[in-house]
Order: structure tokens, then C-alpha cells, then sequence
């Protein structure tokens, strides 16, 4: 027994579950890659379930398990921010290492369970709370160490990557496709957090901390959700050689000379970008992350973003990292954390207050939907109002009228600040030839 | 000064080169995220360099500086079988953890070389040996540890996927396109290596021995290059909603119920895949490598799989992780293998004798051109034949004549055990109205 490594699982939902699946069909492989026995030795669950191995302690009082000397690393898969953060903070207090796929909890108070943990010579490992089996949080904290991160972009919520992919492939529109997400048990029964790109949010959030090295932010982060894309605007970006996905976006700015632009963009929104960058082919519930950085260039991690197995392989993944660290023969404590990846990529006292811009700092291309009476000169009128205010424009679609009198004119712009193109909009809405606000969608070449 | 990690480069070419630019571009970075000075104390050059910096000890006896005591980490990117593995042997033996990008000596000699690693608690890195800049081996030895991977496919040489590329895009020729690769320094003077599979056979027999915990056979991989591809070919297959691609295959076969066609198959051939794969869309000198494992299913790594800047970010990640072993304040030997990983992801002990399959065992689908007389019977004849076989037609295409009298059928056949197709290619050919010999390429759903 002194060679088996001890796990609790709090939680027993489908991530849990899986888990429990995962190291019951892989056992084998386990101890042939990790030299030691893994065993789960005690699960916390509300309702005792005799579909559980009788070798298993079922125990209901998840903060003794938490704390339980039968156990070397618990796992949490119980969800929400407040009953995950008591347990998880009760077992760094008692040693014991932790691996969790909870977003919410480590985007919203991460710094302070990093800390502690840091405090108690423990590790608090989350690879599956960011897109799923993808491992994109080792990638970055490991693999990409060398390199400095200039940007990301990733499809980092399944419901709405699934929603984006059915819209432009049958042509149905979004409420109809939610519907059937919720019906596949993709989307919640609220689908808030996917549909409005919290889940998202919480995910950049966590990504942005570990490319740049600065502390977890979620509340700066600028969050559209994908609720207003219609089909119309689906159609016009094919069109024009774009597909609408839904990304968060992690982008370091330098400014270009200006300090006050210097700064950090963390954003969350719908996307136009080419048709035949990997990513736009990335469809159905799939997640996939983008990665530029120096000197290594642009690399892309694809997979399963979410479900039993998927979730489960990044939580195992965890434990065999940290079975290593409990695992050296050689060592007198437990612990030695000083040789695991730090919790933000960068070691603490390095991580940096750079600045996280506001949503009029940020720039970026855009797509423009106008919507005008059909008289002549309003094209001039719109392109002078733009040209006035700097801003670039990469190519104009004027489709026939749809109602008469009426034509919408589609307008793609190269990057420009967003105060800029505000202003820009304020005066083109105050036109009397335009008849409806304009639709404006990020736009963004991934080059 | 003891707070620092001294390295040793050897051989100051591309590679080399690129690593010292890494380190002067991104040596903050590299001390926020280790906590540590990362330093080049000498390199191995043969002739004396006047653009390195003064402070680094320019050795021409690459044994010295192997060996050196100012040294903790060699790295060796001379290349070649033969000087690097004497470089590597003595560095290890004097205790010296060593970083390699040379896919050739690993794949040839790498058993014996990890075993010397293992008997002088050294480890031995090399995510750059494979897929250049993707973190291929990181992946497949840690963030998929809890999976069992059934199979994995990759465009492992740039070169390879540069000349399909072009040839499809822009129809041109094999040998005028490799022509291009050569001037663009793409390919090598000599291109065999890259156009006839040798290559990426190299990476795939690393790949194969760290998805199934197998030692690395090289001799064992079925190989053949992308010479005999046509553009009539590429253009068929793309009409019949393929893409011919340069793959590697690791395929682990239960045999289904048969001992005897249980083992593993390691192949390198053009294949043809689904033209909405993602795999399929990995274009000009990217690399890519797509695994199949359980629970986790699919997963992609895509980026550049070559260059001064992508392999010096393998080579320095490898570096990173090193420092974490070399690191820990509190440790009393510097070694510490155990928390290591190991070099061919299962511990030694645990390595399995799996046959590997010969060519006539493997199974997959395959496309074939037949060339026949157009007289009546001829495709009920060749039908026949394969129906005789128990293979599978999923599709045919009969093209018009484009000599007089001559047409080109065009065959998908479902999954089918080679030597099943030989026999029936051979009684094809016997036909009296066959024309020429059968083409075959072989086909993968990726399913």
C-alpha cells in the first residue's frame, strides 16, 4: 500500500463518474506509465450509490474527505464557487494536493486558492477546467515556456461552437438551435452562461493569467455572447470569405508608443474570421485554441471541450503529474513543490500589473451591417464618415433591397480602436438615410 | 551564480543559433516563469564564431564541453548519428542532463541510449525530434498519461506536406514542385530522407513507442515515400471528396478474436482522408499530429514542424523542465530522475514485447486506378474479383476515355488486409483487358 497513490473524488455527477470509469478501464496503463497503484480510496457524495466498488468509502460529509488520511490528492468535481471553495480550501489546509475542473471557482477566486495552496506547499491543478481533454493549460505552462505569448483565440464553449456550426450549415436560426442543445444536454436548462460567454469568460480568464503571467481578472474580462447573431449576418460573412465563431481572445498590446494603450485585451465575443483558418473549421461542440508566440509562431490544440471522458482525461492527467511529485522515492516530504509548473505559469512574485484595457481601447477589425434608404449618396456619406475617423475599409458588399427602398450595405474595416469606431457609428446612425442601428461583429484575421 | 542553470550548446547551425536568439529575445520571460538565470556557458563549434557573445567559451573539442563541469544541460544539435551519439554518450556518463532534436539517432539508437540515460539517473529530452515546435511528446507522455491511445495519424515532414500541397493547389508536378522546396531550403540537396518517408518514419517510431509503450523499432516501419503521386491522382481523389496527404500511422490491433493479426502497425505512406478533416487542412510545411485515445477521443496539434524558431522552443522547453529538476532549492542530489517522466512515457520495466505487424497484415481501405480496355464486362470482372476477396467497394468512378479505348476506373474499397488486396490486385492485372498496372493508395476515414 505504501506505493499506491490515494484518491478522494467529491462529487459524484458525470465528471465524477468518469473518472471512476476512466481508472477502471485504464488501470493497466496507469501503473505501467506511473510505476505505483492508483486507487480511489474514498468519494464524497450526498446519496450513497451502490453502483460504487464496496472497497470505496462513501461518505457524505465532504469535508471529512476532504481532510482524510486515507487520502494523497483530492479531486473536486462538484461545481458552483461555494461549497468547492470550502472543501477545496479545507484540503490544502490539510496537505493534501488538489485537482479541480471548476472554471467558476478558480476564474473568480483562484488567486486566493492559488495562494493558500502556495502557503501549505501544495499544488491545486485545473487542467480540466479549460476546454476539456485539450490539454491547452500544460501546453501553455509547460510546453510553450520558452516562448513569449504575443495572443490566443480559442473556441472555448462547445454549446456555443455547436449553436455557431448548426446556423451556418442549416441555416436554422439560434433559438431554434438552442433548443435542441439544451434537448442533447449540451446546454443547461439556463443557458446564460454559454449563450452570453461567462463560461467563456471564465475560461479566457484563466488562459490570459498563464500566457502573460499576470493574476486571474475575470471581472475585467469584455464579454459578448452570441444571442444576437443572426442568420442574415451568418450568409454575409460566408460571402465574404468569413465564418462567425464565438472566441475569447487574449491579445498583448505594446502600445505602439502610446503608454496609456499599452496593456492587456481580454475579450469575449463573436468573430468573423477566414473561412480557411483552421479554427473557422472547427465545428460542432468541439473546442480548439490558438496560439501565438515567439519564436515558436501560431500552433492550434483541438478536442473534446467538455463531457465525461474528455474532463476526465485532463483531471487523470493532473493526478499523474502530481503522482510524480508524491512519488519519488527518494524524497523525505511529500510535497516539494518546488519542482511543479507555479499555479499561473510564472512564479508569484513575478506575475505582472499590467494593465487590462477597457472595451473602448481594444481594436480590432469589424463587420458592419447598415442598414439605409436607397438614395444616392449614402454610401458616399457612410465611407466619408469612416475615412473621416481613420478608419480603414477592406471591402463593401451592397446586396439588392430586401424591402423596398431599403438595402443593407455590409462593411468590413481593418483593425481600428474601439472609441474610434463608436464615434464612427454614433454619426452614421444619426444620417437621415439610415433607417436601423447598425449590426456591428468583431472581425479578426488571426495572422 | 548558483542560483543559475548553465547550458552547453553543441553545434551552432540553424538550431543552435535559434536557441541563443531565444534566450537573448525572451530572457525575462524565461526568469519569471523559473524563478532562475538561465545561461549558455559554452558551446561546441568547430569553427571560432565573432556574433556570439564574448562571455560564452567557444569549444572545438565538442567532448570538453560535454563534459564540462561549467555545464548542467547539453544540448546537442549537431545532428548525424555518429559524432552526436559520441557527445551525448559522455555527457551522460558525466552526469549531464541532455536536450537533442535528432530524431535519426533517437529512433536508431535511442533504446540504448535511454538506458544509459536511466543507469546514470540523467534523462534524456527530445520534444524537438518530433513535429518540431508542436509539443507532440509532452502530450502524448503526460497530458494524455490517463488515456490508452488506440491510434494516432500524422504529417510529420514539412517538406512532404508542402510538395502534396502545392501539387493540389496549384497542380503542379511532383518533381517541379520538389524543385521549389529545394531552392526555398525546405528540402535538402539529397531529398530522400523527406520524399521517400525516411524522415518521418524516424518520428514515427518515436511516436508509436510513447503511445503504446513499445521500444522503438525504426527497422520495423513500413515506409513509402510520395514520389509515385500523380496529379491525376490528387484530382481524383479530391472529386471523390479526399485529399491525399503524407501520413504517419501508429495503429495498436486487437487481432479481433485472431492472436495472430494482434501487434501494432507502423506505416508511413500517402493516404487519402476525408477533405473536412481538419488533418486535411494542415497545408503547406505545417505539421499535425491527430491521436485517437479512450476516454479523451480525438485530439489535434498542429504547427510548424520545423525552423530555427520552432525547434529552438522544443529545445528550450525541454530545458524548462529540466530546470524544475535541477531546481527544487531543497533537493540534496541534483538528479532526481523519479519525478521525471519517463523517456519513453512507460517506466522501462513496463515496456511491452507487442509484435509490430509486417505490410502484408496491416489493414486499411484503399484507392485504386485501374486502367482497362472499354469493352463491355471489364468492371464486372474487377467487381467480381474484390467481391471474390471479401473487399468492400464504397465507391467507383469511371472516368471517359482520355486515350481511345482506354478508361481509368477509380476504386474505394472499405478496411481490408493487405495481403487480401494483393491477390486480388494480381488477378486485376491478369485480366486481359487490364492495360497497365493497378494504382493504390491507401485510404483512412480517421474515423
Amino acid at each position: 500500500m505504501s506505493n499506491s497513490i490515494k484518491l478522494a473524488i467529491l462529487g459524484l455527477g458525470t465528471v465524477g463518474t468518469g473518472v471512476i470509469n476512466l481508472i477502471n478501464d485504464n488501470l493497466d496503463e496507469l501503473k505501467r506509465r506511473s510505476g505505483r497503484d492508483i486507487i480511489i480510496t474514498e468519494v464524497g457524495t450526498r446519496r450513497q450509490r451502490d453502483d460504487i466498488d464496496a472497497t470505496i468509502i462513501q461518505n457524505s460529509d465532504l469535508m471529512a474527505t476532504a481532510a482524510s488520511d486515507n487520502v494523497d490528492i483530492v479531486i473536486e468535481v462538484i461545481g458552483g464557487t461555494t461549497l468547492a471553495k470550502d472543501v477545496i480550501m479545507h484540503a490544502i489546509k490539510h496537505g493534501k494536493h488538489v485537482v479541480t475542473a471548476n472554471k467558476a471557482l478558480l476564474a473568480e477566486h483562484g488567486n486566493e486558492i492559488f495562494a493558500f495552496a502556495e502557503a501549505h506547499n501544495v499544488h491545486v491543478a485545473y487542467e480540466a477546467a479549460v476546454a476539456g481533454g485539450i490539454p491547452i493549460i500544460k501546453v501553455m505552462r509547460e510546453a510553450l515556456a520558452a516562448n513569449k505569448i504575443d495572443w490566443l483565440a480559442g473556441i472555448i464553449n462547445g454549446t456555443g461552437n455547436f449553436i455557431m456550426t448548426e446556423m451556418r450549415d442549416k441555416g436554422r436560426p439560434f433559438a431554434d438551435v438552442l433548443s435542441e442543445a439544451q434537448e442533447l444536454g449540451y446546454a443547461e436548462a439556463d443557458p446564460t452562461f454559454d449563450v452570453e460567454g461567462i463560461d467563456a469568460a471564465h475560461k479566457l480568464a484563466l488562459l490570459a493569467s498563464i500566457a502573460f503571467g499576470i493574476p486571474l481578472q475575470f471581472d475585467k474580462v469584455y464579454c459578448e455572447g452570441i444571442t444576437g447573431i443572426t442568420l442574415q449576418d451568418v450568409d454575409y460573412a460566408e460571402e465574404l470569405g468569413y465564418r462567425i465563431k464565438h472566441l475569447g481572445f487574449a491579445v498583448r498590446r505594446d502600445g505602439q508608443g502610446n503608454a496609456d494603450a499599452a496593456g492587456i485585451e481580454l475579450r469575449v465575443h463573436p468573430t468573423l474570421i477566414p473561412q480557411e483558418a483552421l479554427l473557422a473549421n472547427v465545428n460542432g461542440v468541439k473546442n480548439a485554441v490558438l496560439v501565438n508566440s515567439h519564436p515558436l509562431g501560431q500552433t492550434l490544440y483541438c478536442g473534446d471541450g467538455a463531457g465525461a471522458g474528455a474532463t476526465a482525461s485532463a483531471v487523470m492527467a493532473d493526478v499523474m503529474d502530481l503522482v510524480r511529485v508524491l512519488g519519488s522515492k527518494d524524497r523525505d516530504d511529500q510535497h516539494n513543490t518546488g519542482h511543479h509548473v507555479p499555479h499561473l505559469a510564472f512564479i508569484p512574485e513575478q506575475l505582472s500589473d499590467t494593465p487590462i484595457l477597457r472595451a473602448e481601447q481594444m481594436t480590432t477589425g469589424y463587420y458592419l451591417r447598415v442598414h439605409a434608404y436607397d438614395s444616392p449618396g449614402v454610401l458616399a456619406d457612410i465611407t466619408r464618415i469612416l475615412s473621416d475617423a481613420g478608419i480603414n475599409i477592406d471591402a463593401i458588399l451592397q446586396k439588392p433591397a430586401h424591402k423596398v427602398g431599403q438595402v443593407p450595405v455590409i462593411i468590413l474595416t481593418l483593425p481600428v480602436v474601439e472609441s474610434q469606431m463608436n464615434l464612427a457609428i454614433e454619426k452614421i446612425e444619426k444620417l437621415d438615410t439610415i433607417t436601423d442601428k447598425v449590426v456591428r461583429i468583431r472581425l479578426d484575421e488571426l495572422a
